[in-house]
């Protein structure tokens, strides 16, 4: 990497020597006897100072633009009065790797959709996003660790598939050397054929794809999904345990790392959350909020937005909590290979989470009975043949299993208080949205 | 999980105790007097010894068939004249939980596309699959260890792009509400607009899609790509550097892990490279196959596989090195982006790496002078429209950067000595297949 450079981090070790700073021009001061330059780097900025002498350092800095990318090198001086770090760098050349052209297209009061056609420059110029991309890291990493310690396999299950999944509905299809095939949903039936495979818990993190002409600020045709299935289970408990146990430990991984400066930039606290999360059935879902006057027709099977933040807002007023997970779906709103419980066929053995008011996480256990998974399939209406691959998979030994996905842009926006996945996401897709 | 449950290879510590195994049917033995089943987890195989007593356990074992799920009760019982591990269950209960057909679609015999049309049965069924597997988490973990170690920030790039990204040629083209998406071949322009983002160092693992009819054993239509992108570099050096690091630091995990396994298993012994790898120029390459008689019309520009096969194999025999890389490739087989050297431009600061006669990797400086940018890409044919927000993240002050893309399924193909990809894909996609 570029010699002898030190991040502005770094500086307070190098009071008094030469060093090179690489970084962007943040802003120029430049009075009638010094030249003031803030120069940023990712881990933050730095005040150049020069006096002017009239030689060739004083043009080139005189030349510099907004965002130009620059290599500059000078003494480290302490300097008690600068207010950043209390410490400037005297500058003994300059070079500029790659000129910003002016003006900038966006600056701070420009519109998110705007900003979304310039989000390198957005995401350069705003140390939240910044530290967005920092903090996925480390959840990711979290997440990881839990699930390698639980003895998970990271599995890479195909986005080309040779016929629609689940519902066929929403699906994206391509032309494929004279033929059709569809972009993956979701990993479910793959994730599902690696338990038949006989890995004991799978872990996957990818996209899944929507064809779904959505606008909401929590929907997109392209998101990032985190994946597990976990084989030999005893019930849909053992998905909950595994789902708050991650969570639990990502989170705390993520409050440890960059608590601090969430509070900053976010203004929000971190809470690790205490297992076991609060659950309850849809029934007393409804119960409690129909209470509260919602859908006042008493028709809804499912909870829309609004149900799932005053649920929420409920549980956590009601103990202290902000997850909640909302359990025994109706089978109305639930897919096909969801398993029904002996006593009452009429729900299923899955669940939502829900955190700060936002679905985060659809899990259940799986109906792995060949001949069940054939007859719920055909009260959806679905024909078996175009999902024989996957059928065939319940024919020959497939261990009990159940698992969940997860959306990595939501729990991003939830723990962080993002106003839309937008913001969770390096470059957003949506119905009108395919570029950058 | 289910109460109780052992894994087989925990038994040892079970003995003269009540466990329950779970796992499948491997083998029957149902003779006169004794019924032998043989149960395996993903931890082993155990033997159930059972004499026969006219009861209705007898019956169960009796309608036992091979892959059945199975959950099993019962004594473990130190046995030493059993061949696997000195131990036998003497059972006292079983229940299937998921029978298997018969007969079974696939046996050891049946060839490869077979095979791959029953992949669960297939991977289930060989401990080979299995271990390549957990091979493939072990080198992930391994090189985001690495990765995150040096600052590294996880990103999830669009699969879906608005314009045909870098050639054109070779892309799946989709619906999207009304109009044309593709599918990326690479993260390349995004993961560079990453770099334009402030991202010191990208990483990430995701699928890329290739409409390349190419019916190899080292081609598929998806696979999993290992990208990063480095920014503020000095040269292409410091990225060959990084790829030498970060594998020789994950196949040393590997080693560690499983070794020992894959010595059984594949008859490969998995050797720890020492860094630096060799490196030699596509000149010096050249003339070392041409005086072994390769490309007797020397009109080859590129390396083809016998080529790849033959430097390889003659870097190893000279320094005992199994890795290679190949610098300095011609213009002519580069895409534009990759930066020329200022004393030949007609050459690239670009590199491939080649493990054991396989090309793994392609990487290089990339050209981040907007105005050179454009001068290449004209020079190629390229109109800059199509790429314009491409081409819009060097306006504005991108660092000095360059990457490498590496192929997961070629590293685990060189590592394990696979004769394919599809062995060392979950579920394969080839231009004739997009099943299961």
């Amino acid at each position: 990497m570029i010699q002898s450079r030190v991040h502005v981090c770094d500086l307070r070790e190098h009071v008094g020597r030469t060093v090179t700073v690489c970084g962007w021009v943040s802003a120029l001061r430049l009075q009638g006897k010094m030249q003031f330059v803030i120069v940023r780097d990712g881990t933050g900025p730095v005040q150049v100072t020069h006096k002017r002498d009239g030689g060739p350092l004083e043009a080139q800095l005189q030349a510099l633009t907004p965002e130009s990318a620059i290599k500059i090198t000078g003494r480290v001086v302490d300097a008690p009065q600068v207010k950043l770090g209390g410490l400037e760098l005297v500058p003994e050349a300059v070079e500029v790797l790659n000129p910003a052209a002016t003006p900038l297209p966006i600056d701070v009061h420009t519109g998110i959709e705007h900003r979304l056609d310039w989000r390198f420059l957005d995401v350069r110029r705003r140390p939240a996003a910044q530290l967005m991309f920092a903090v996925q890291t480390t959840l990711e990493q979290g997440m990881r660790e839990y699930a390698y310690a639980q003895g998970a396999t990271e599995m890479h299950t195909p986005k080309l598939m040779g016929t629609a999944s689940e519902s066929g509905a929403e699906v994206f299809k391509l032309v494929y050397f004279g033929r059709s095939a569809y972009l993956a949903q979701s990993p479910q039936f793959y994730k599902q054929m690696a338990i038949s495979a006989g890995v004991e818990k799978v872990f996957e993190i990818g996209p899944v794809f929507r064809a779904e002409p959505s606008f909401t600020s929590r929907h997109a045709t392209e998101f990032t999904g985190v994946d597990v299935e976990l084989a030999w289970i005893d019930g849909v408990e053992d998905v909950m345990a595994f789902e708050e146990h991650i969570l639990a430990y990502a989170i705390a991984k993520v409050a440890d790392a960059h608590g601090e400066a969430v509070r900053e930039q976010f203004d929000v606290e971190i809470t690790v959350p205490t297992t076991p999360f609060p659950r309850i059935t849809m029934t007393e879902a409804h119960d409690i909020l129909r209470k509260g006057g919602w859908d006042p027709e008493g028709i809804k099977e499912d909870l829309d937005p609004e149900g799932e933040r005053s649920i929420n807002a409920h549980i956590q007023q009601a103990t202290g909590h902000e997850f909640v997970f909302i359990t025994h779906y109706p089978v109305g709103t639930r897919p096909f290979y969801h398993m029904r419980p002996a006593d009452d066929p009429s729900v299923t053995l899955s669940f939502d989470l829900l955190w700060k008011g936002l679905e985060v996480t659809t899990g259940a256990q799986r109906e792995h009975r060949y001949d069940v998974l054939l007859k719920q399939a055909a009260e959806k209406g679905m024909s078996p043949e175009p999902m024989q691959d996957y059928l065939n998979a319940f024919r020959y030994g497939c261990p009990p299993h159940g698992g969940l996905g997860l959306g990595l842009g939501r729990v991003l926006m939830a723990m962080l208080g993002l106003e839309s996945i937008r913001e969770a996401t390096f470059l957003f897709r949506g119905p009108n949205r395919l570029t950058p």
